[in-house]
């Protein structure tokens, strides 16, 4: 491996016997350095989606050794299509190839694709390997990190799963060239997360480059990736199944998971919901006297300037919210449980907030 | 707890912290002492089917404290209803119900009832707690210690699962006192399963005592549960997901799924398909001169005992087997992985079988 600025970086994901790397750089897929590794035995599957296929599908291919047994799966796009239904089809082409317990799924793609994959690993005859070589920024930053898979039932997202840890996380950041602008905001979204969550110098440094982060300069975009996962890295191994720390990692998710639900899961991206809730998160906070109006808005600047979207759908009163926040899987018994800010780089579980300041919350947020 | 002989017995199955206990004994059903401990929050659900509810149903809820939130999903009886759709059920009653993840499901009923209600505890919200309350010998005895759950598919038996482990493992004997004897039979094939795995003296305790057995004799029941038990927690304690020695769990399943699958499942009862596979695990261990005539005599005289099938369906083609056998979890790559025996008391795991001497053994053992 060359001692270039261009180098991957890897970072490990603690999690003992279960630990695996992550490693980060350019021209990652299509060496075959950086799969073969991690593949269990000598079947192998690849999982991905009718976008991403003609884009990396090839290249992920030519990064296997040649004397393996490779399928390929391309499944629709978006977030509508992370049901069980999807998780069958995978199920049902693994036996149909004769795939035993030894095989390897490699999850070629965003979010979705990672979440299904990893669910279909972890529950095929009762759990193979698999890889995540996630193709967004969201992916890469956030949800190929940490083993939580699954699928959205229609009455709440991500309540069907498991974790189960991938062998490994290979993030190509050449990938992010073909990434439409939404989606590049989208994944904005969680990296701003990791900042407001537990890192202040963080948060101020993205302010500094959203502009270049924007533009999908290299330099910039590794630099958050690596932060990014390398905080996800760090919570995960602290609270592999979220008993404790890792619920501080959905700041702004059950605002988000509400909307995307309430609109049908892909109207919003996943990123976009966030990044409203977590404004909506930021606006709880100053109601309970956490945050200043001035730290409020500078949670809605950062986010205006990565291109998200500052207001909830024009159609979603304050039962709508409600109704699905209920059954939100943070809750314990019937409790609603919140993340909310004390500071910008400063999150905090709660459990306490009183049903009419939400009610007001909800009510006086902005709609569009 | 009173002295008398009476009182329930308990083993451990040691998962580090993962470990739980098998209550055995007459009466734990309705005795507000045995569930209690093992909820994990105040929702519970009692999954069951359409044969256990009439029978238990009741008396098991009255095992529950009163201050609870308390459904039940009756299920429909049998191997063909141990589907993804039926689990789906499960999943769609817990979230119309609100419930979250500090759930417990109760699993009340035999083996399909435990494997459906687990899986579906593994991938609610990404793991629930569950507690297994077995009412069939077989259940008792094999499925619902060790943590493994899951579902058929059309083109192998428990295709889709986890492993996951419940809180506990009640073993209320009373149930047997209404089990049909067919259901009977299929359990000792799996309690003579453990004798010819690795316990010689139970195998000839078995031979002795099988008449009590099948005439539903409290003492002897009890202690067939308890030693069946004791050598299954301890071979899940030393290899939870099978990587080695569990292995051996499966002496007569590769066979006896092939039976299953092809006849559809439910036709055979698993315990009569194991029962039958293990015959032929015993006539290829002689072909492999590793049994003698008279062992494989001795095999077949205590399946016979147990009113066990001993010849396979008239309709199963060699190519039948091999066609679903290759599709076995068990097998590595493409090697045919079979649990066969050195002794009556005595298996191993056997990768190296001459595919001339599996055809001929599948060719001459008998139909019917």
């Amino acid at each position: 491996m060359s001692d270039s600025q261009d180098a991957p970086h890897t970072l490990q994901v603690a999690l003992g016997e279960r630990s695996y790397p992550i490693h980060i750089g350019p021209g990652l897929l299509g060496d075959p350095r950086w799969l073969a590794p991690y593949l269990a035995g000598r079947q192998v599957m690849i999982v991905t989606n009718e976008t991403v296929a003609p884009l990396y599908l090839e290249r992920c291919r030519a990064g296997l050794p040649d004397d393996l047994e490779v399928r390929e799966l391309v499944l629709p796009d978006g977030e509508a299509t992370k049901t069980l239904a999807s998780v069958e089809r995978i199920w049902d082409a693994l036996l149909a190839a004769g795939f035993n317990r030894r095989c390897t799924l490699i999850a070629l793609g965003g979010g979705v694709i990672g979440d299904m994959a990893g669910f279909a690993a972890a529950c095929y005859q009762r759990g193979v390997a698999f890889v995540q070589v996630p193709t967004t920024l969201l992916a890469q930053v956030d949800s190929s990190v940490g083993g939580k898979t699954g699928v959205n039932h229609p009455r709440g997202k991500n309540m069907v799963g498991a974790f189960w840890q991938p062998r490994a996380v290979l993030i190509d950041t050449d990938t992010l060239a073909t990434l439409p602008p939404r989606e590049l905001s989208a994944g904005l979204a969680e990296v701003i997360k990791y900042g407001l969550i537990r890192d202040a110098d963080f948060l101020a440094w993205l302010d500094a480059e959203m502009g270049a982060l924007r533009g999908l300069d290299a330099a910039a975009l590794t630099r958050a990736i690596e932060r990014s996962c390398a905080l996800k890295a760090e919570i995960v191994a602290e609270d592999e199944t979220e008993q404790g720390v890792r619920a501080l990692l959905n700041l702004g998710h059950t605002f988000g998971h509400a909307i995307e639900a309430h609109q049908g899961y892909g109207h919003w991206l996943h990123g976009e919901a966030v990044g409203t809730g977590m404004l909506m998160a930021a606006g709880l906070s100053q109601r309970l006297g956490w945050l200043t109006e001035s730290e409020v808005e500078r949670v809605r600047a950062i986010l205006e300037a990565a291109a998200l979207p500052l207001a909830a759908p024009a159609d979603m009163a304050v039962e709508d919210f409600l109704d699905i926040m209920r059954l939100d899987k943070k809750n314990l018994d019937s409790r609603l449980r919140l993340i909310l800010l004390r500071a910008p780089g400063d999150a905090c579980v709660h459990d306490e907030t009183p049903p009419e300041t939400l009610a007001a919350l909800l009510a006086e947020f902005p709609r569009r």
